[in-house]
């Protein structure tokens, strides 16, 4: 088992890493060219954030290897993001509601991370939150708009809760790296994260028509690197190929 | 401009290859056991000839590298396949009608292989024809059987069609490799096998309840090499992964 600060600190650039290559997709061909530019503009910041993340990971780490090391050369297993930011576009209703269930995660875990008794990370989670702030605001807005638009958007919406559910879960679930966080004042209990999330939630999907499913079945095993989907490996193979094919390659 | 004989030889194993490739993805998802076999052995099948077209290309570069390292460590603007064979598998329908359509022009153009005036090439013709009249039987009887079925198999089987029609006229295209080829008794030219593909192709779409497009419009820079699609990048990404990633794993 490796340094609890290095994994914690993997695990937050990884969550913004898979999750910006994945908006970085629809560049050019998101719906709306609003929503295009929107998309890329998510997607920087998020990769903007995965920088500072695994820069500092990569400082803690203190083994030579440097962001882009961490961001390109390593292999599944090797990563520490959350199933739900891996998986696949789907349709655009699809993609947002993936964004809001992360975004209304992210903005409480960002707040309680900006007090962290490490200066580093109470640094980028303040840059951070103010990005996730934006980002929740316009997921959110855009469920509303979706869920309670046409048959056709609401069922799509609905459609991809159900299929996006099982996989909110696991941002709550704590382990001993999330136990060593809290005890050395870095970051908050996941689990007391749930009541602020559970109430965005709530009364976002409320105004949105949409019907939050019965079961709390979880799936896990990204942030513990357990148990990646198949779909992270086809990521990682569109997003590595260049450093991979061409190791010395500069800008 | 390099040597004519390894451009041609490129672009035999490319074929192999990116069809192979394609038709591995397959696996394990097909719409019935015997189908996923079956597609599972084509893939084998063609992932052999290019162990043959590579191996003796790389003797003809003599510059070193290796079957695989022609294989795996190539990348897009290097690749001499035709863009037929990179396009994506869509349904079953659509990879069966890919396949017909090459099929049906891979086994005239190995007929004349088998008499060509260099030796190692007549052989991995002769070698390379028994299983291509094979699979054009049997993509041929499947083309059929789904376009003259159901009123759902028979239009995805006209979309196939329609899709795919454009990619068929680059394999008729003939250019300096091709004129090199013809001249020292190698290949024949391509032009001279449309007719026997029409015959085919006539014959078996009229049977299976399909319309020929009235188009002659033909995509072209696959074999040229200097206009592949998105597709084939993405399918390298994945292709090459491992041998990129880990260039001494050893089997």
């Amino acid at each position: 088992m490796s340094d609890p600060l290095f994994e914690f600190l993997l695990r937050q650039g990884d969550n913004t890493l898979v999750l910006g290559h994945r908006i970085s997709e629809w560049c050019g061909v998101a719906p709306a060219v609003e929503e295009d530019i929107a998309l890329a503009n998510t997607a920087l910041d998020l990769i903007g954030q995965t920088q500072m993340w695994l820069g500092l990971a990569a400082e803690i780490e203190g083994a030579g290897r440097s962001s882009d090391d961490l961001a390109f050369h390593r292999d599944v297993w090797d990563f520490r993001n959350l199933l739900l930011v891996e998986q696949p576009n789907g349709d655009f209703g699809h993609t947002i509601m993936r964004q809001f269930l992360f975004d209304a995660f992210q903005v409480p875990h960002l707040t309680a991370l900006q007090n962290a008794s490490d200066d580093r990370i109470a640094g980028i989670a303040a840059k951070s939150l103010k990005e996730a702030q934006y980002h929740l605001e316009r997921s959110r807005e855009t469920v509303i708009a979706l869920g309670d638009g046409t048959e056709e958007s609401n069922s799509r919406m609905q459609a991809a809760l159900d299929r996006l559910w099982p996989y909110a879960g696991e941002m709550f679930l704590r382990d001993s790296v999330d136990d060593a966080m809290h005890e050395s004042g870095i970051a908050a209990d996941p689990v007391s994260l749930r009541a602020t999330w559970d109430d965005t939630v709530q009364t976002t999907l409320g105004e949105a028509m949409l019907t939050i499913p019965a079961s709390d079945f979880a799936q896990q095993g990204g942030k513990s690197g357990k148990r990646h989907s198949e779909h992270l490996g086809h990521l990682l193979a569109t997003m590595q190929f260049l450093p991979r094919s061409y190791p010395d390659a500069r800008w």
